[in-house]
């Protein structure tokens, strides 16, 4: 999907406050890649995701262009979040590398199906293995080496109670890992009774669940903010 | 205040999600403790500050009693965070050994200006110097203390822009202490809208402001939820 030279690139933008799991309230700039190994039946981002909408939208960047990109925005924003698509798809140890040289941090949002020794050099990495809602199948081979990063946390999104029950075996699995529980938000119901009434009752789900106690409860913050759309 | 065998307990509540800061997410048990050496123009915990209030409210109990209580809110909850009022300004090093013992975490609120030796026990020490929309002066010399603790971690309340100035200047004092930068609630001014607003506003200030890269930015999760009340 990339040739050496070039990455996809969907959008740029920032900086913003991370607004969800482990980052949450983090100044960071953000690069979104396209193309991703997924499709999931909710996914707020399918611009980034389906290969026609990619093909046509896409910029391709060399990694001094993304740098460049970045600096204009904001010389001085320690993060980076590195996100999709599937970010992991491609080989981005050149970007790491480089945004590494230009001082950044790096946070990386993926739902850990392709492992990448890129990846290692990563400050944050941030696995999101998508629960039954999704429609997608966990590849639990793949899931455990992301799991063995020191930099991994995990970040399972809930919409319902399969999803509650999913979200618990994989903390379960890998106790060990900084565990997060996100609200779930389908486009167009993200108004913010709704989402705060979601976080309440996902809240309660964890609070009275002897085995999720070490599990942290959040919502998409910038959703409360601006609603579910593009470039915040 | 205290006498060597009882605390004065306002409430034990919980467990809940943290609502702020540095355990923003995390389930954990409360113990609000009587008295404080502030009185912040804003307080929203009157009812553990001032004198008469505490007198004729608080419960005097043991360190046993006080688990006891605990236990039977939740025996697993990892977290049990000590606020007040100031907790710091009562020896609270037996009831941390216990809860220790006991299988729990601490996490301590204080506004830092009376550091003790057994917060050195505590695995989260949130310290919030107050601004100057507080009516109340920083006591640098305590503050350092602190600061110095490889558990501390700094939050300022922002209600205006001098507040903001505040907030840096002690983030530029310590430059190593993750620092956060919270969103003031008043009392009565806790609608969504507002709170959102005022998030919208605290974030663009530190985005824009080379100095405060590294500054994370939240709300009160707590209050968007509950509003400004007790028990939450």
């Amino acid at each position: 999907m990339t040739d050496a030279r070039t990455l996809p690139v969907i959008e740029i933008f920032g900086p913003v406050l991370q607004g969800e799991g482990r980052m949450i309230g983090a100044q960071t700039l953000f690069v979104r890649l396209g193309y991703c190994d997924y499709r999931c039946a909710w996914c707020d981002s399918l611009y980034a995701v389906t290969p026609e909408l990619v093909n046509a939208q896409a910029e391709r960047l060399t990694v001094e262009a993304i740098v460049a990109r970045l600096d204009a925005l904001n010389p001085t924003t320690p993060w980076v979040t590195l996100s999709g698509g599937n970010p992991a798809i491609h080989d981005l140890g050149a970007l790491a590398a480089r945004l590494h040289v230009g001082g950044r941090q790096i946070a990386v949002e993926t739902q850990g199906t392709v492992f990448r020794e890129w990846l290692r050099a990563c400050e944050v990495v941030t696995v999101s293995p998508k629960p039954p809602s999704s429609g997608m199948r966990t590849d639990y081979a793949q899931l455990d080496r992301f799991a063995a990063l020191p930099s991994a946390n995990l970040k399972v999104v809930v919409f319902d109670e399969a999803d509650y029950a999913y979200a618990r075996s994989i903390h379960l699995r890998y106790p060990g890992v900084p565990f997060y529980l996100q609200v779930g938000t389908a486009v167009g119901q993200d108004d913010t009774a709704t989402l705060l009434a979601k976080l309440d009752w996902l809240g309660r789900l964890a609070l009275a669940d002897p085995a999720m106690g070490a599990a942290v409860v959040l919502p998409q913050l910038h959703v409360l903010l601006y609603g579910n759309r593009r470039g915040v």
